[in-house]
């Protein structure tokens, strides 16, 4: 196991910390002026989101190994499930996207509760027969399709995975080798089964994301905590995750309208670094 | 089992339904208003909240009874654990005013995180000391304990508890007769293994709560729906229910702002009454 207080190259970040550049905010910075800053503060990895690769994914996949550094994923594919879902079509764009980028996994949140049905159990059967016809697609490209499991407040419109435990029930319904799971203690830190449920994933855990829950969450879309600032067990997490068989990179995901994107973004990048060695 | 299309004698209405008469929002009625227009839809029973009984707790009660209902329950107790925890003497008071009101039961709501912890195990530890401190002092009153998990957007300063499968064993640690859970479908739609959950409870369901969850939920708090509005599967929720054996009254708590606390008291009353006939 890594000695996180020296060494943190397991620590990668995703873009959306800085803020997306959406709205005013964020650091309205390009994708190079990420890599660099991260490069120089010993990060391992970079997480994108597809509207910040555009059609530059070769490029900017091979500006993050020359500076040393891994791709570790791209969010996401369109949704697959609910009033909003998107196409085969956008859904293998993501693919090869990521395949683009040198990404080896690509983020599904699987949207939400399907037309005209109640409850998730005809959502949750719809998503698998769509990973199940995407995941050949992704195996030629060499990518891997990592379930997020979304706090139960996305249900309706974002989500029919609430739980570990249910998205590795639809990796064992599609029953293909690409398909795994990604754990983020911002959707999960409240499932006191976690353990247990990660104690069954078997090598399927494609992504571990960091952030804390803050005591009074004020939006639930963009109010996430900085680690150590949160009621989150992070350790507890960490090692329930660890012990599953996860020896991959530590992803940063903050979605902080009213705090983090409003800080200049290189002391949150030093904050992230400082928090990921002491509280992670 | 009751024919909902043909007798609603089993509804009971939560009066937060009408707005609490706070902010501007809701009725605007007094205690007497709600009881008289309940009785005359044909309501079975009136849910109160502690700030609209003040000390007029038997009169109230004998008020309900004189109208043909019953008073179904009391919300709630003061938080039990985390930073806004209250004192026992204010649970006994919350308690003394169910007796007086002849409310069978008062709603707990835990409560969130304790300070200087992580995660819940140590909050549900405390919960479970506090919850069997007060459990005598209710039975005493003839007064029951329900403890309401809420849905997980609400962990951090409002629970600890996130499940009815982690209620019930909040109930098995305390072992008293007296102490159950009670199942609110805004909290709960979203839990695959209820059914599982609820068939372990043995007698210990004492409440039962409806809404609906809105496909696009814009507020955690204040943005519930109207059953047959939302994704939540409440007819299977109800089968749940009663087959762990809960007989009881079908509580409508909508919570809800921008919509129902908008509209004439009398309508959303009504609308109650056909939606419990045809939706749940």
């Amino acid at each position: 196991m890594r000695d996180f207080s020296t060494d943190h190259s397991a620590l990668a970040l995703n873009t959306a910390t800085l803020g997306h550049n959406l709205d005013g905010h964020g650091a309205g910075w390009s994708p190079e002026q990420v890599i660099d800053a991260c490069a120089a503060r010993g990060f391992g990895g970079i997480v994108f989101w597809r509207r910040e690769i555009g059609r530059r994914a070769v490029e900017i996949g091979a500006r993050v190994r020359a500076a040393g550094m891994e791709v570790v994923g791209l969010c996401r594919t369109p949704f697959l499930t609910g009033s909003e879902a998107g196409t085969d079509d956008e859904a293998k764009a993501a693919i090869d996207m990521a395949a683009g980028l040198g990404a080896p996994v690509l983020t599904i949140v699987s949207g939400g509760t399907e037309p005209g049905t109640k409850g998730l159990t005809d959502s949750q059967k719809r998503l698998a027969e769509r990973v199940a016809a995407l995941a050949p697609f992704a195996a030629e490209r060499q990518v891997k399709l990592a379930l997020e499991p979304l706090n139960p407040m996305f249900g309706g419109n974002r989500t029919c995975l609430m739980t570990v435990r249910e998205a590795l029930a639809i990796c064992d319904a599609v029953g293909a080798d690409n398909v795994g799971v990604a754990v983020d203690v911002y959707h999960v830190w409240w499932d006191t089964t976690l353990a247990e449920s990660l104690a069954g994933a078997r090598g399927r855990i494609l992504g571990y994301h960091l952030c804390d829950w803050l005591e009074n969450t004020r939006d639930m879309l963009l109010d996430r905590g900085m680690m150590g600032d949160g009621v989150a067990d992070l350790k507890g997490i960490r090692r329930a995750v660890e012990a599953a068989g996860y020896a991959g990179f530590c992803e940063v995901e903050i979605f902080s309208g009213e705090t983090w994107w409003r800080r200049p973004p290189e002391d949150v990048l030093d904050t992230v670094v400082a928090r990921f060695r002491t509280h992670c």
